[in-house]
């Protein structure tokens, strides 16, 4: 395929546009769209929230009668279904446009190539694969659900430098500063559910909810004013500890409290069926994108059953001291290839923290 | 006072000049020396090594007579006094320069304001305290010893992300990566002594010496080739368990054991004084730098005796599980507030590996 360094601006113009949904759009993906003449942009747009229009329907209503002929750059292939709106496939036929250059083929079974066919049989020329690597780190929790049926795992950890969460007596609050916290509320704020336990919400008091306020100011210009999303959170409470007057419970937004019966053997990691929850919460709650804030038993279950894609750790420089609780529950290596490996994807100090993203060596 | 934007370059360069020297010169302090006429280098220099010329003797060499009237540029009080060379304070008079700019004093009782003194005397213009905070960085140990009589001293510990330094079962080998350890020998490489314990050269059978083929390769160009300086090996063994096969005895270099009774209560702090210890390397083996590479009981001895000034930590980024031993054997902390607070001075990435070098924030 042959793109011009004019067809990459674009493209890398339109997938800007779509992170800009990044916090409203969630199950759906984020789409961002441009639609030229020549060399000038006459239309742009992004998909903002799920059930409102698409991409492509900003960007055509911009340019008007100017889409006539002209080239869109769509993120995603335009949808050919009839959903919420109409198909935008439809809609770049009826405009006129010449041309559409996609980032990548849309992976819903709905879709798949169908957009494509749609375009093309209406004598429309298509080009599909630009910056493809770039669209699909825009949409990975849509995409993995939609190739899997599992949702994207972000597993969220704090500790001291030296990796204990709290003290011996069970002292934790606070270990990292406030502008760790902040950039926590963005993760929350982009997740389609967030998961925790009875335990972290009855310990801290958490209501584990999206606060506009506590949004770092760059995050806070994107989100919708007096808008906020608030993600599913599902608690796992197996012994039914949860009361009616914690902090959780006062706050707005859904609650999804998974408790079952102990098994016989009193064990925690086969009480809650991790991957059977992750796919329920997939397919009967429509949920792309978690993120898990858990205690040291919860993230060592994930991690041993290979459930997360993503790790985000902040370290606080600070030493707690060897008798400290760990941050993993992981026990019994007795080789050092069998320690869990990581790759560091990103490392950077947030205030005084650090913060790294990792990604494991061996991701299922 | 008054400086242009020439002399902050001129300061600038020779402060670079003596850093070149930071492999060979302790325990003499790294200086450097710029020497202009009008806005034209005439002559420059540092000091290579201990017993050979100082700074300024190279650069009035390499000056000759463009020396008269001519301004020097150093970064630390010429020295006043007979050592193994004679006093540049004298040399620089000799040569007739006009103006003598100095970023710091000396803090060395036989130099402290001498140097400045002589030069005045005989009429030049002295100047001191451009770009003195870079100055004073450069030679940390040295500075450090002339000031309180104590060395400055580097602890290192390398972990995993969890803060694990080993398995449950004592397996090690290797945490880090063949950078990372690289790095180590760039900072062994600049210590008068590295300090461990019997029980690191055992369990390890390390030879704690600096391997030219080991270093990286920008620290292997500002190294004399042929020439490595062995930094005096001090290894603690109390119990005197080190044995004349181990690999330490077969490397060049010097080796100073110290070992002692064990005391009635069995107690390991107590049995070797750290800060006396460290006074005595100071003021019998002239060692002003100290790199401490050791395990997690001496770690915590040094830190909690606040007798560290720089930690270089390096994480690999594994998990090694919560029954894996710990970065720090620091117990008893029953408030948040007790944790030892670091402030993060660096962060990067070496190879796979995270490094960090901090300091403490109560620091002693």
């Amino acid at each position: 395929m042959n793109f011009s360094v004019f067809d990459h601006q674009m493209m890398a113009k339109a997938i800007k546009l779509a992170e800009k949904g990044r916090f409203t759009t969630h199950p759906n993906p984020n789409v961002g769209c441009v639609i030229t003449q020549g060399e000038t942009i006459v239309g742009h747009g992004y998909h903002i929230r799920a059930g409102g229009p698409h991409a492509e329907v900003h960007a055509l209503a911009m340019a008007g009668e100017q889409a006539k002929s002209a080239t869109a750059y769509v993120t995603l292939e335009p949808c050919s279904h009839y959903g919420r709106t109409p198909p935008c496939a439809k809609g770049l036929i009826e405009a006129g446009v010449a041309r559409v250059i996609c980032a990548m083929q849309d992976p819903n079974p709905s879709v798949s190539g169908n957009g494509i066919a749609m375009l093309k049989e209406a004598g429309i020329e298509v080009q599909v694969g630009l910056l493809e690597a770039d669209a699909e780190r825009i949409n990975r929790p849509f995409l993995k659900k939609m190739r899997t049926g599992m949702p994207w795992v972000q597993l969220k950890m704090a500790a001291s430098l030296d990796g204990k969460t709290a003290l011996e007596n069970g002292n934790s609050q606070w270990i990292t500063s406030a502008l760790a916290r902040a950039d926590v509320q963005g993760y929350r704020a982009q997740a389609g559910a967030i998961l925790s336990t009875s335990k972290t919400v009855i310990d801290d008091n958490a209501s584990l909810n999206v606060r506009l306020d506590e949004l770092a100011e760059d995050v806070r210009v994107h989100y919708p004013a007096g808008e906020v999303r608030q993600p599913l959170r599902v608690i796992l409470d197996r012994r039914q500890r949860l009361t009616s007057d914690l902090r959780l419970f006062a706050t707005s937004g859904e609650i999804l409290v998974v408790s079952e019966q102990e098994k016989q053997d009193g064990s925690i990691d086969s009480a809650v069926e991790l991957p059977q929850l992750l796919a329920n919460l997939a397919s009967q709650h429509n949920i792309n994108h978690i993120w898990v804030e858990a205690g040291a038993t919860l993230a060592a279950s994930f991690i041993e059953q290979g459930l997360v894609d993503e790790l985000i750790v902040y370290l606080a420089p600070k030493i707690m001291g060897s008798d400290a609780q760990s941050l993993i529950n992981l026990t019994g290596l007795t080789e050092m290839d069998q320690a869990i490996a990581l790759n560091i994807e990103q490392l950077t100090q947030v205030g005084p923290d650090i913060k790294l993203v990792a990604t494991f060596k061996s991701s299922k």
